[in-house]
């Protein structure tokens, strides 16, 4: 039953869609007669221990609703990494505010924290029933099909290599676009989804599950642009060498590492710059360009899948329904692919995906190391939405009689 | 009167809605029974040269309107910019196929070959109508209100910012968005179309129209950090301090320069990390990242304002109509704002705009040279398009009354 006190928080990066996760949860929780306030913490875990919260209970639909449509979570984010002193302390504030249901929407470590509070309540005997709503552009969380905020992240890569194609058709050369994702490929390889007519790029793709290699990547698209005249590549920002050494740490003298140890690869364009340099100096080819996709991919305002909004909404609803309804005291939604194209909803086992992490599996990347397979295509396109924009191209066939140079 | 062959071409950097132009003039010149054929010529004036044209006259309608809602130059493009040689090639192109109109839709550099050509046509007493159909982001263009492609790409520019600020909120930092422009502001000053809450990012911006000293903008940044915790940086690419040297080339040792002589600015992440470089080394900030929007600000498929679409493919149009129904021999179809919000479009002389360039109004930009005023916005507001997605926010008065850290 779900009673009492409710807590909601977002943890780790942004996506377009994380408050949808939040307003679903909010908004069902308040159905339920029991339950006296829904509390949302601020900045995440960060804000259970300041006690910083908001009684969302007083917030109306119509601003939930706004909310909702807005990218980036609304109750703020923390990248604390939280360890069993900093869950005493959390835990300490949830006793004092008697909160009996927490709520937290993020990626593997959020799953981790959870599973920590969890066992902790368990030994104390203290009623909390703890659930995680699952967020993460990268789509790294083990047991679903694919993460709230990827399909949205994902229509953002696919639609700005669409566009680069058309501007690289129209002014010819090499383009670089440097696409967020750690250890797993699945955005990055979302590229592919830009493709409509033969020819089209994205021609390349790098993930972080091949090991990348400077001398077989030029060669590649010397090969691209000898047979096109142009070539478009996406990489991921964590492409390493066989030895598992970031491809970015090559270039870098200062290397600035987050609160989980992590190397900072997003919010500079070195990996980039590194790229189209080497291009240049190897292939002699001289249009050479490079982006840095960075925070726009997960942030950017109005660039929604129709599809990862609904579920983004329905894993926030079904936490309160599975809080009430299943005798489960923690574990965390997860989204299960049926048919072509729906989804289920389950409650499964924290542990599942806890501090885990999974990668693109083998049969969605090709032989070569450089592309994505027609089965991936499949798993990619229902997720970018039914609204995806069309692109058209001029009939190449009406060609008009040359006079002079015949 | 419109009659017999009609050329129509496309130069320089392509635009949300450059596609847009070209299907205005494409169907409303096969509307005059006097044409026999609308040729496109691919990459712009150097297809003329080459003779490589599309007969467009042979495209379906359906087709016409899907190419119309695509990004970037559906005829290709070029950056060739004519002299007096390279126009006689042309010339004697157009002579041998007897084209007696040609479109060239472009910025500054296109209507300036469209000014060469019409002379050459008048001397040798050729009946050529040449008329020019403005396009560019960069809305630099003298006479016009603003440019077809502006309003899309500032709407890209405004919705990325919307998107980083709520980023921004979520993980405090310090952020520095670098938006493209070398010598007009415009597009940088968009950035501003992103705030709705008081306290919203953009907080500072930096424009080409005023030098940039890096001293000043480090004391600027720490003063909104200071009183935010947190701040959003809007930065043209085209800065440069006083001397008039681009900020860029402070830090670059090999500068690589287009066929205009101008200094490659976009494709490189290079300025965002020398000013994120800056301000965390002379304010000790630790989370401070940066991008640069690069090509995506020009050819994102699906973030087109409809102002835009609707303007974009009217001076196609009108430039048809003009030919058909005026006497003159040349011109450029240009935007008039009339009330709040409406245009009207007029042919004017090719010499009023053939080469020149518009900057942003001294109205426009703030004392401290570090922002935009309420005039910009209410210049900037209906460009974006009327349907610019809202951002919501949680009511932050319904705060939860402290139990243990009173």
């Amino acid at each position: 039953m779900l009673t009492g006190k409710v807590l909601v928080a977002q943890g780790g990066g942004p996506t377009a869609v994380i408050n949808q996760s939040l307003v679903g949860a909010v908004m069902e929780a308040r159905k339920f007669s029991g339950v006296e306030h829904v509390y949302g913490s601020l900045h995440g875990i960060s804000g259970i221990v300041n006690e910083d919260f908001l009684d969302l209970t007083q917030e109306t639909t119509a601003n939930l609703e706004l909310v909702g449509n807005t990218p980036c979570s609304a109750l703020g984010s923390t990248r604390d990494k939280p360890n069993v002193k900093y869950c005493q302390e959390i835990f300490k504030v949830l006793k004092a505010h008697e909160i009996g249901t927490f709520f937290y929407i993020g990626g593997n470590d959020s799953s981790d924290a959870l599973k920590i509070l969890s066992a902790m309540a368990e030994k104390e005997n203290y009623p909390l029933t703890g659930i995680h709503i699952p967020k993460t552009i990268d789509n790294d969380l083990p047991v679903n099909d694919h993460t709230p905020g990827f399909p949205s992240a994902a229509r953002f890569v696919a639609s700005a290599f669409a566009g680069i194609n058309q501007d690289n058709m129209a002014l010819q050369g090499v383009y670089v676009g440097v696409v967020m994702g750690r250890h797993a490929g699945f955005l990055t390889a979302a590229a592919a989804g830009a493709r409509t007519f033969g020819g089209d790029a994205p021609h390349l793709i790098y993930l972080p599950e091949r090991a990348f290699d400077m001398n077989s990547f030029v060669k590649d698209v010397k090969k691209v642009y000898d047979k096109h005249g142009r070539c478009v590549i996406a990489v991921s920002e964590g492409i390493h060498d066989k030895k598992g050494t970031p491809i970015i740490t090559k270039l870098s003298k200062t290397v600035e590492k987050d609160a989980h140890g992590n190397i900072q690869l997003s919010g500079t364009g070195a990996l980039a710059d590194l790229l189209t340099d080497a291009i240049k100096k190897k292939t002699g080819i001289s249009r050479v360009r490079g982006d840095t996709f960075g925070y726009l991919q997960r942030s950017f305002l109005g660039c929604v899948s129709d599809i990862d909004a609904i579920e983004a909404r329905q894993v926030g609803e079904k936490a309160a329904q599975f809080a009430n309804f299943s005798n489960a005291k923690s574990g965390t939604v997860t989204i299960h692919r049926v048919g072509d194209y729906a989804v289920e909803y389950k409650l499964s086992k924290l542990d599942a995906v806890a501090g885990l992490t999974k990668v693109m599996a083998d049969g969605f990347i090709n032989k070569d190391a450089n592309g994505v397979t027609s089965k991936f295509m499949d798993y990619l396109n229902p997720l970018l939405g039914a609204d995806m924009p069309k692109v058209g191209r001029l009939d190449a066939s009406n060609r008009v009689k040359k006079i002079l140079n015949k």
